[in-house]
């Protein structure tokens, strides 16, 4: 194998692109609405392929959509090590959440073109459809399907605000493929993102070397009171859903202190009916999303949200329901694939801490059917989902070239 | 002054006035839908005057489209005894709120007519225009003008959420009248209402003796926060304003026993954004109701909110808003109109209670300018500004009853 310890991918074209996919569906406040499946994510798809085409590479489009470009490799038989992500967003969303994967993916084989390099194991490229789930209600749709978690038929039937189905925009769009979406077989895979926290800028690391993914649910309470007129009605004998809330929030927070400090507990969505002000709410509504990396306190949080539930409820005398609408099981990431992601890092000399991931990706569905890891970046101010997105393109650069060696390692290069 | 201690009014003819009202707006699930200034409300007053004329009363209506019909006295230089209330309803309202106080008013003349009485004072039966303040948003309207407390340019321009203003509803309905909408003389004035609370139902009391109403305002809470990714944001760091909620409500609750059994305190509405059960809220606002009848309490209370939520958000570093955005200060009825209810509840026999008003009332507004109580009658579970409102024909009866001989009291009646 020859020396390529000296290789790095091109900073400035990686981020002439990523400029240039900023444009389709420019919010013109910075940031992009190009929702999956929509005419701007057709045309960001399709400069994307045009890309990969003239980078000499051949395109698949399997049946829900997921673009797959291949750079062939010396040993043709040889299971294919896969790296991208997504291209769609959130209606008021960045320029980097799943994009700055796909397009570094595309930098990676750009930069072994320009060297003259041809991996042992072929690359692929992958674009997952609908990993944002905004427009049709599930996140990293495209991925489940392809990995077995999700019917294909299940997947086409979903229908967005306005009736329009899976299959349609598929139609519409022009990428509705004939490639089954299901695994092919996988050496290795590897998915670099933005870390959409706050934990590598304020470390200063170039670098997240990811373990894994965060066990997390989401649940709904809604606590069952009574109506009543707040100045008529004497504090003895209402039946208040808010005093559940009063009861159940400071608990929950003591929960989160409990499992710090990897737990997290976010209540981030509450509704009061009627909602007016000199009415003693009949109705409380609220979310708790639950998070923890290990297995066993996430448990025991999920189990914890139960008893306060319970007992603060029972205490009040008032009816409430607690249901999980959501939840995703941790996943750890494989051994082989962090080795070689750490191997190329060391290499680098790039500053990094190893971490592990609060937010779902489509890596959680490759884990399932293959080895697979991912890699951070910072993002200014942790932010994402959000039009102030931001990235700088040193960060960009460091990124790219621990993927590009972390695939080397994993695939091989010949002379 | 004859004996007319036998008088009692005519139970039958009120109850289906009471019912012929509620055809006006029906909703088809009991209640009504009569909002201030809507096809509805004038379908509403204009068979109110129909039966007011046809009961020999005359008819004025002032600037601010109150109605008052008016039956003469022996005394014409006597200055009116004052009682009735509004028609207008909630979207979803119930038959007895305001619309009793109306009707058991036009009762009295019909009673004092069947008997050939005549009052020395005259009496006149008001119709507030939007007492309600759910179309147009301020509360106890035509009261207000017409006691000074708001200018009638201010009540002329309140628009609707369509852009209508009142002026505009008050030519559409034909209710802009021309005389001036400020206080004639009134001698005494006496407001029937639902208690819109448990109180007399759960003591099992037919008349509430009102001796003033609470002292109360509104509270608008703004807390600022981060928004953040409820996965990859560590709790340490976060800026979360469900965290203040988690502080205050507690303490607001706490305030309220520290001031019980009178004091109340009511979160009636609370809202996150983006109230996504992933983010972490980046502001949260709601709404704290104070009331108690004491006005050194209720200060205590208004001074203890400030303490809570500066305390709290400043232990969580967060940024917040508090605004009082309505009060009413609390009322004390005249001792006369007192006596006179009572003088009239204790010669019926009919079991009552002393009690103070938690809701506020055209009656307010009139106390102001005038001497004022109010009477009382349960209304079942307490609840009113619902379609299930509900009254017994035996309560409205006595209540009427009691307003027709607190009204004898006070205004004498000739052989």
């Amino acid at each position: 194998m020859p020396d390529v310890s000296h290789l790095r991918i091109n900073r400035d074209r990686l981020w002439q692109r990523l400029e240039a996919m900023s444009r389709f569906g420019a919010t013109g406040a910075g940031g992009v609405n190009r929702q999956a499946l929509t005419d701007e994510d057709r045309r960001g798809r399709e400069c994307f392929l045009d890309w990969a085409r003239a980078a000499g590479c051949t395109v698949r489009v399997d049946e829900i959509g997921n673009l797959f470009v291949r750079r062939e490799g010396s040993d043709p038989s040889a299971p294919a090590v896969l790296t991208g992500s997504h291209l769609d967003t959130q209606p008021s969303g960045g320029n980097y959440d799943g994009i700055y994967g796909v397009l570094a993916g595309l930098e990676v084989i750009e930069t072994l073109n320009d060297a003259h390099l041809q991996t042992r194991h072929p690359l692929e490229v992958v674009v997952w459809t609908n990993e944002e789930g905004c427009r049709f209600d599930t996140a990293m749709m495209g991925s489940a399907v392809w990995s077995g978690r999700m019917s294909l038929s299940d997947a086409l039937a979903l229908q967005d605000r306005k009736g329009t189905s899976v299959a349609e925009a598929l139609a519409a769009t022009g990428f509705e493929g004939s490639e089954p979406a299901q695994p092919q077989p996988v050496h290795a895979a590897f998915e670099l993102h933005i870390e959409q926290g706050p934990v590598l800028e304020q470390e200063d690391k170039a670098i997240g070397v990811v373990q894994g993914v965060q066990h997390m649910s989401r649940h709904r309470l809604i606590v069952h009171g009574v109506e009543a007129h707040a100045g008529p009605t004497p504090m003895v004998g209402r039946k208040d859903p808010v005093q559940a809330l009063a009861g159940m929030l400071p608990r929950l927070y003591a929960l989160a202190d409990e499992h710090a400090p990897e737990g997290r507990v976010t209540v981030g969505y509450i509704d009061t009916r009627p909602g007016s002000s000199n009415t003693v709410p009949g109705r409380v509504e609220f979310t708790v999303d639950l998070r923890h990396p290990d297995q066993s306190r996430y448990a025991a949080m999920v189990a914890a949200l139960g008893t306060i539930a319970s007992e603060v409820n029972k205490s009040l005398g008032l009816d409430y329901e607690l249901s999980c609408f959501w939840e995703a099981p941790g996943v750890t990431f494989h051994p082989d694939c962090i080795a070689a992601v750490q191997a190329a890092v060391d290499m680098l000399g790039y500053s990094q801490r190893s971490i592990v991931s609060g937010a779902g990706h489509d890596a959680c569905n490759v884990a399932s059917v293959a080895p697979t890891s991912m890699i951070f970046i910072p993002c200014k101010d942790g932010l994402s989902h959000n039009e102030a997105e931001s990235i700088t393109q040193e960060q960009a650069g460091q990124g790219a070239d621990v993927l590009l060696h972390a695939i080397i390692n994993s695939a091989g290069v010949s002379a």
